[in-house]
């Protein structure tokens, strides 16, 4: 059972964090479960809402709890749940829909205009003790998998279903612009999904070193020339012939989108799943004669989760490789200020309902975080 | 059988044109017939190679026969040939694939790189007296379909694949930007395939007016407003709730693709299907977080032929309505200056072959030439 | 508001039927509405619990008020509701499903295994006074849909889910075996889907003469001959080439699955539909080797209620016709031997809540009964 | 280039075959290759012909070369060939279709009602010196992949169209019914397409013993039970809680057929790959109320080979396991016998054209070839 203790790591305003104790939550259906939090990973858009207080049109207009990337063991079950009982581990889905309007009902739950989001204005992420979910959006993790592991589900899925969306098949040939977490996820999915050949791409050569020992099987650094020049380098640098069958931009930056479409075949798959400039020059001609199937991917939905734990599960996806360090919840602060700095891939925060000490040095590299700073703003990129 | 004389409408070169009489064509295949031609009518892209001699890298460097919209008469037949014989009406379709690549053996045969298109440089074109096609590529007339009727199955099934590209079902809604021969048919092969409620959208109001009565269920006189402005409009006007299930830019113009992504809904589908600049600013977010399908759209392909004839012969499609004149052969110029005007929908050509007189007035009006290349200036489309 | 009476038709045993009055549902969540039944039809199924007491493995151990095929008014909204109001008119969709499982979260609510629907033991049915239901589930009817048409929605619905199974597509054949309600409406909303031609199958001239001004363009009268000489009759009638892009069974019945499978084109569809004997001879070489799509169809999912009352408000399908006549809610048994003897296609039952009166005989034919029984002894068929 | 001698292995009529020297073919069009052959496998429908004269209506009415699982050596290519040179090692496609009807332009040229397939009557197989072939239908072998892997493409293809009939996506599971060739490369393709459990069924344990080191990862022996019984025997053996994702049949045995109905999960998809009795006993309610998708598979099409290769260039499936032995040409019909007697998997026929002697004793062991043919008379199973 929760104790009385719920200590949770709140975002005021811009730049402004403390650690509050706030209420246990009560179950509030029969069909929830309450689970204490083990450890949790940072996402872009956690650090984008202490730094800038707002992603688009979401304001943080209230104190609120980060956190939306974790795993956690049950303590309490509701009177409904069959699937769960008190001690599973489980990888926590942290958007709760309405199950009721027209694309919950028709499979499509992420596009839920009332969905309630962990850590998107309004609504408490779960950088907290103890936390409240319906049963069938608690995961449960088989034996093989660690709580660790189990937090990096959450970008996993996203990943999935980024590699869903473009409908990757075996055989097929993949590039995928960014080389951020979400980026290396997408090429581990994609070579999980069977694709032949995975071409990773970034601005940066030691993140690209990563990638082909992570999901890619090839690797471009994107030179300053013109799209259409790296488009073709990329054709090249892979043997693609005509071009990639998918490319999936987790860059959100205008270059690279700009790239995709001339490197993608005719006939192929772009997925736009990076976040950036809400506005872009974007090569409409070369869209359309090339008849492109273009989609954009949004967090995840029905079934990501669960392929995502089997993924790691079957041992197809190493997702611990991602993981720079682990800090204890009353370092939280220096997490985010590490991921800033944009020289760690992924941070795990412990508990605060996790022994577990810390295996990351947080102190923070002044340098590494201005040059971080330089290069999302050469590319207008939020996230990814 | 075909007589000795084959009396072409050649493009010399940037306005320039001419009558020849060119060999009549011999059979290749046994697979091949002998068509002699009975209407044409002009396309966007027809006009675009006689007053530019070039569209995007395909160029205009020898003499050209134009037109690729046309009906005819099958005067001989190729041994091998079981589908056809000599006196069938039949609809071309005026691009021939390999049938060897992987986009021809997979169904796509559209997007063939070898593809020879009608008027395309540096293939011929169809104003011109007898014609060889594959037999699969010439489709029979029922009795009920006119020739005349049978030379607008190619705008038809340009609309045709464009709707399919967009996956249109029963009881959606649809807005078409542009109102031009393209997005008018779209706007009626979109009401075909059931949607309820067709939006046309369009700077011209005169085009709208023809619109609610050939396709549209509802018309919107673009403003000079901003794009989420007009597509807010378009919204309200419709009663579209939250936006759109497909959109369709039959317009090519930068502003009409802006409002597009931002009169689709959550999950829906927008198609491309105009053609104006190469490059143009694009609300990649919006189209990202909305997980909006996009799809190019290019020509025609498998079954499309088929089908705009079924929608006519059904009386599904009246596409009579769009014709606003024939002309006789020798009158081909002065149609081709009519399209230009941009004040006409379809002219058709007679012939050479064919004996029905010409009905409409081809005097040039130099005022609304001027006002329609101000008009495409203004948006950057160059066709539909 | 609910007044205190709630009169239903119970289904005690086999043959065994009476009316009780029921206490009023009250609502359990805020999005429940309450709804006051004004019209309900009558299915086979229902009839069915009546004659037999079990449909498959469901089988009636306690009373239960039978009928699903309803609507009403709203009378009282739960206070989360946004969607409807008191007085607004609404056709039910009358199985609840669970929201949470993987069939629910993947948009196949239609397949939950918890499923709860309205006389399906062991949960009560729709002829009774007042009904409590999720708002999501009550659709409101436009002005132009009447009641009466309301109680039709439910049989429209499965006949939309029928022909989405099929993924009828403009221009397409389409086959229906079986001229039962659903068979009439599969034909109806196949047309409405923009198929050229539907042939409507039966072994009843009576019921083909009624489907050539209902849904269908041909009608074949089903020979005792061989499966493969009644597909090849089909096919003939209809000159159909080689062979319907889709067919559907919504008999049930062993011959006409067969010839089903013979009638199909090769890489064409067949739907199932009807319900029959559990096992049954099947061409399962003739479907192989021509990759025949077979598919089920069970009820109606999301989407389908929403389509049905667009194509009646539409004007596309006129589901009044199918309706013999309205009885009032004493008269619910002899409407139910009405729709045993099967000469009727729909009966409705008015009320409780509703004041209009009967406008059809309800004396039994003995004679029409027994050669319905027979009818439906030959083909094994349970419905449709 | 070609020499003068062209020794084919031909069927006569039923039990008669002989070794004739034929003309060496000329290439027909300049889109031909001649190859010459250099391993050919033996297909169950290869013995069926030998031993029956007839598959169907297919029936052996004058001498025919048998074979069509071929791999070989271009020794001459034709003037319009771009993609291979004399001296490429090639898989070939053995089956060639018309290009011009409409499954062949809709991407299904393997549904083509006019295809002329190697050793099916009337055409000629592939058990030749020299075979000439549309280049684009000779898929050159990539360096590490050998003649005799190239000659096992052809059935790995048949698996690959199968797993793509079925949709087979990462982390679902999979029921492969049957442990022939055919079905032990379903069960590798689907593993390839990322299935986390693939269950193999048969009635021969040694089989399934083989099975569980190529493509499965459960094997179940079944058992003279009804086949509700091994349907839920096979469920629990690998825990598939509802049931399994996908099931194939690959064994045309009417047991198997039925217990796959009864193990596929609601909303689960069925594909009939395997050929036995023309007609059999079918759940027919079963398929219908759980919304089964089910398609049948015919040989392969578009991209199946090029996917075929790449899975053995990329080390996914080692098809060299299947090989028991390669017998000279002059020992065919010793192989055939071999192949008939059902205690191979595979065995491969050298040349004419290929130096590499035997690897097999070809010793009939007529024990063995009475408990084939029992085995198979029991099921009704023709091929597979």
């Amino acid at each position: 059972m929760a104790t009385g203790s719920n200590l949770s790591f709140v975002l005021n305003k811009v730049n402004d964090v403390e650690f509050k104790d706030k209420p246990v939550p009560k179950l509030k259906t029969p069909h929830e479960v309450l689970v204490a939090i083990n450890y949790t990973g940072i996402c872009g858009s956690d650090v984008h809402y202490w730094t800038h207080g707002a992603i688009g049109h979401f304001v943080v207009k209230a104190p609120m709890v980060l956190g939306h990337e974790s795993a956690g063991t049950v303590v309490e079950v509701g009177s409904g749940v069959t699937t769960l009982k008190v001690g599973d581990r489980v990888a926590l889905e942290p958007g709760y829909p309405c199950r009721r309007c027209a694309n919950c009902l028709g499979g499509h739950y992420n596009l839920c205009p009332e969905m309630a989001f962990a850590a998107t204005p309004p609504y408490d992420g779960t950088l907290t003790g103890y936390w409240a979910a319906p049963a069938d959006f608690c995961y449960k993790l088989p034996p093989t998998v660690s709580l660790q592991e189990g937090a990096l589900i959450e970008p996993l899925a996203v990943g999935v279903h980024i590699v869903r969306q473009a409908q990757v098949t075996p055989g097929q040939s993949v590039v995928v612009m960014g080389a951020g977490p979400v980026g290396l996820l997408c090429a581990a999915v994609a070579r999980a999904f069977g694709a032949t050949k995975v071409v990773q791409v970034d601005i940066v050569q030691k993140k690209l070193d990563f990638s082909l020992g992570f999901g890619a099987t090839h690797a471009y650094l994107s030179q300053r020339v013109s799209p259409e020049e790296n488009a073709a380098n990329i054709i090249a640098a892979a043997d693609l012939g005509g071009g990639a069958d998918v490319v999936i931009d987790a860059s959100g930056a205008e270059p690279s989108i700009q790239a995709s479409l001339h490197a993608v075949r005719i006939g192929g798959t772009f997925v736009q799943a990076g976040m950036g400039k809400d506005i872009i020059n974007f090569p409409i001609v070369a869209f359309c004669v090339k008849e492109v199937t273009a989609r954009g991917s949004f967090r995840y939905g029905s079934g990501d989760y669960k392929l995502a734990i089997e993924l790691v599960a079957a041992g197809k996806i190493d997702v611990k490789k991602l993981v720079d360090g682990v800090v204890p919840f009353n370092k939280a602060e220096d997490a985010f200020t590490k991921v800033k700095e944009g020289q760690v891939i992924k941070i795990l925060i412990a508990g605060p309902n996790e022994k577990e000490g810390a295996t990351i040095d947080t102190k923070v590299d002044e340098a590494k975080l201005k040059e971080a700073e330089a290069a999302k703003a050469a590319t207008g990129s939020t996230c990814c």
